[in-house]
């Protein structure tokens, strides 16, 4: 019989669901934990269980998705030529994106979830080595004018409408405008 | 002397900076009125005697955006070739981009703001017309990812980070990078 404890393990997780679909819909700061209740039918306590401030619950939401940001930057720093550089960012922001096509635009674009990010982790986040990878493929002015455009293109692309394509559908046609973009060539089929 | 009385005919205009300030630093829903009055300094009856609600304020706010996006698109959808209406399309787009820094990530990224924008001109705010004009250039499923990359990249690239550049350069920036996105080829120089 399916019982409260039966759910407890797996209820953390849905409170993050949600919380993801609310940031996204209405806004960081324009969420409460009271609407994460209401949405899923239980009681602000149930809530607080798990986590005692919306902070807390946007910590718990974005901390996979930072480490998996970390190690695509850690690992195209150390790619030998600054088209291997530039590509491996690029590839691997480009699958955050679309396995968090709900939460990536929240990081990007949204000013509450920003602020906080950064006060997590520091004034000096992500943003600057990424741009800086994104780059590599154009050393002069433009370089980084690009990269910004790409980030925020790729990122912000998917969140303009619904979009329910299917994974690797997506993810060939972003990484096409993103090779456009930064003026990368297309790696030939193996 | 300088008097409040002095004052008055430009002060609605000043809450109207202070707010695409707010609204772009806190997001939408994260902005009070009260918070207004503070940055200005002022009482909260002082911004009631304007506007009566963050909403319209907003409306206020984005009222000359919204009509000169009209007219851009009215202008676009009356050029001959498919090539000329994405070009102008992207040439008007970049345009206001460079001339509300800070409000036009506001309305193409903050969801408060977006829902309101919605509420107030319909469902079918301007999104499908833009995107459809800036996917002229290329009439395969490519063009409408291509262009929705374009709309959110170069609306969220300034917003990235503090930018200030002169609008000049910052227009020609952006102008190449979105005919990269686009295939639109760079007019010779008349």
């Amino acid at each position: 019989m399916e019982t409260a404890a039966v759910k407890a393990p797996d209820s953390r997780q849905r409170f993050i669901d949600v919380a993801v679909r609310l940031f996204s819909r209405n806004s960081f700061a324009g969420t409460s934990l009271q609407m994460i209740a209401d949405e899923l039918g239980v009681s602000k306590a149930a809530v607080y269980h798990h986590f005692h401030s919306r902070e807390a619950l946007l910590a718990a939401v974005i901390g996979p998705l930072v480490a998996q940001m970390r190690a695509t930057i850690e690992e195209a720093e150390v790619q030998r030529t600054p088209h291997a550089r530039a590509e491996h960012m690029l590839t691997g922001f480009i699958d955050i994106v679309v396995r968090n096509r709900e939460l990536v635009p929240v990081l990007v674009f949204d000013s509450g979830a920003r602020q906080l990010l950064q006060a997590m982790h520091g004034p000096e986040d992500f943003s600057d080595r990424q741009l800086a990878l994104l780059a590599q493929a154009d050393p002069g002015p433009m370089g980084h004018v690009k990269a910004k455009v790409a980030v925020a293109g790729l990122a912000g692309a998917i969140g303009l409408r619904e979009n329910d394509l299917d994974d690797d559908v997506l993810r060939q046609q972003l990484l096409e405008v993103g090779r456009r973009i930064l003026g990368l060539r297309t790696p030939r089929p193996r």
